[in-house]
């Protein structure tokens, strides 16, 4: 098997450019009452007509039967081995907010939550209190213990990002979130010698955050998890010779891309927006990651109509995503996510390559068993960056 | 995943008969006015008809979107891991012109180039000099320094081998050659430490060559690159105790062959005259590997009409090789070599494997759009040995 090391290698610049477009949990399954996906069922006829002239398959984000997060979702789509890089929710949560992440720094994702007199949790999610309530909350809470400065950063309701900040901090600690209701938080324990010092200041924290809001209910405590530091990646730059951009109106993906260095061109919150945002910057990047991320959420709330009414707009807005002339455009998505299912899951992904050198197969539909049969198969999200490529006549020869 | 170790290991030696067909740059891509592949537009009824009672598929010869050279495309088709095993540019070219590499030689491919009077190289192929000349130049060429006996021979037009003989000479080094017109040559330059020695020998070579050669214009300089000594590798033969010979009319894929222990049976340059050699030696060998290069150089050369009848030309042939009756005959490519594409490509290859033991699929032609969908699907092409060895009733059963 080709690393990405070595795919890197065989890498060219040209000016041949590439479209990346991810509709976040694109695949799904069938409502019982019509046998019909929510992609069969969507009125799609530019997609179709665009699967015409791909190449199609079914993309593996991760391995058989594997649900992926969307942290590895992406990374296999950005071409990175998901399994060897790990993301921890910390991180994952800063690079969401544009928090400048510093080299040693050990982030973790906080919950402010509800608990009875006695310290147990009656509501992880401490009734979900408004962003502004939180952000007054997260000012009490920045500190000094010892020489790590502990700073904390309001996300969204009840969210926010912790970073500890430091010298000879480790990211090797649990998580004081039991993950459920009815349990007490737990003591962070570290896993590694190395990480005592990252778990006494974490306990320390917790212990004087406890006091700071006891008189604070509902949100009169605090959970935190996914300990972890920056990943020390590679950029897709310096791998792939591109010169590569994300246009996403959420800001995990933003975060995620900008791991991999692409940079964030700010945009707005609908499909148009976004395709606006490209064009704006058609001339400046070869690469565009162009994330939307409706499909996701509506698979998530079981909400199968609505995620058939986002693809038939996004299908509305594609003939003008397609007026670019992209040389290569791959549509996929980063894992399925069924209305049925309300989450992410296990299933391949539709995905088709479309450009001048693709191979078309006979696939006359893009959709679960449209792509079924496609001349890519069933096959590894890794692969979609080495096929854009390579399709883009991106890629030198292999051996003499 | 089996290595080709543990699949040697379930080797038996049997006397039932493998043909490995490779049609060089077999798969295509569709020419726009119609919309059909080479193999699509060709008549061959001989191989539609023998796909029928095939097992068919599409093979992978490196990995996705990875143009696979000559070297790695052959490599794959014989069971070695494509990425593992590095052939490098100088063994190739001396393989294909049967000279007898020595273990410790190191060797280069040579261009005769012209250079201007600063030295800056106008033409790469020394206006692609006649063979005869290249000749007489390489013998003005042959020296002695120190204790590195140099060796040049002419293969054609500009090109030619280089092969540096004597004690401690390692291969890695930089070439002279930029790859370009408009620079100079480069020096070579060690990229170990055990290899100052050798880059040191060709620097004084190229020095004294530029002077022998000062008044031989257009062939006023030579460019080096690739060098190399031969890979060590286990024979095909001891791997899966068969008894291969190659039946090849362009002597690099005979010198691929013979690296990995083939027998080379010395044949003529038509399809009729590589079968004729199949046939005359057919009781002497169990394996036999077939190559027909005209495909490829058609598609190099853009001639998308003359790939079509080579194509029908092998067609009208094949009912003579089936009637040696072999038990089982694989045909294949070692990469794609679309017209439309000028030179090797990434896209999948047209494979099937004939045998009384075969499964057949639902394949009614044997072309990419009848391969896929076929039993073998989409494959990697060190896949074909095993198969074939399987088919022919040579590999043991794997655990009780």
């Amino acid at each position: 098997m080709f690393t990405q090391a070595q795919i890197g290698a065989l890498a060219q610049p040209t000016s041949s450019k590439i479209i990346l477009f991810v509709l976040d949990g694109l695949g799904g399954l069938p409502k019982p009452e019509t046998g019909k996906t929510e992609l069969e069922t969507a009125r799609k006829p530019n997609f179709d007509k665009l699967a015409v002239k791909s190449i199609c398959g079914l993309s593996e984000p991760v391995g058989a039967g594997i649900t992926a997060g969307s942290a590895p979702g992406h990374t296999a789509l950005f071409g990175y081995d998901p399994v060897a890089v790990n993301i921890g929710r910390g991180v994952l949560e800063a690079v969401g907010i544009d928090f400048p992440i510093e080299q040693d720094d050990v982030l973790a994702r906080g919950n402010f939550c509800t608990v009875d007199k006695n310290g147990v949790i009656t509501d992880r999610r401490a009734g979900r209190i408004a962003t502004e309530l939180n952000a007054e909350l997260c000012k009490l809470l920045e500190m000094k213990i010892d020489d790590v400065q502990i700073i904390t950063t309001p996300v969204k309701d009840h969210r926010f990002l912790i970073c500890f900040r430091g010298p000879g901090l480790r990211d090797a600690v649990t998580d004081n979130d039991p993950q459920h209701e009815n349990l007490m938080p737990t003591p962070v324990t570290a896993i590694t010698a190395g990480a005592m010092k990252t778990a006494n200041i974490a306990n320390q924290f917790i212990e004087r955050a406890k006091k700071i809001l006891a008189d604070k209910h509902p949100a009169n405590m605090l959970l935190l998890r996914g300990f972890s530091r920056k990943p020390e990646l590679l950029s897709m730059e310096s791998i792939y010779k591109i010169k590569p951009a994300v246009v996403a109106a959420y800001p995990m993906y933003r975060g995620l891309a900008r791991l991999v260095g692409m940079t964030n061109l700010p945009t707005g919150s609908t499909f148009a927006d976004e395709i606006k945002t490209v064009k704006d910057h058609y001339n400046e990047f070869n690469f565009f990651f162009l994330h939307f991320k409706a499909l996701d959420a509506a698979g998530e709330d079981g909400d199968f109509d609505r995620k058939v009414r986002f693809i038939e707009e996004v299908d509305k807005a594609l003939p003008d995503l397609l007026s670019l002339k992209p040389d290569v455009l791959v549509v996929t998505g980063d894992h399925s996510t069924p209305a049925m299912l309300k989450g992410h899951s296990w299933h391949t992904v539709p995905t088709m390559i479309y450009g001048q050198y693709c191979r078309p197969d006979k696939c006359t539909g893009f959709s679960e068993s449209g792509c079924l049969g496609g001349g890519l198969g069933i096959f590894p999200a890794t692969q979609i960056m080495p096929l854009a490529m390579a399709n883009a006549l991106k890629l030198n020869k292999y051996g003499a």
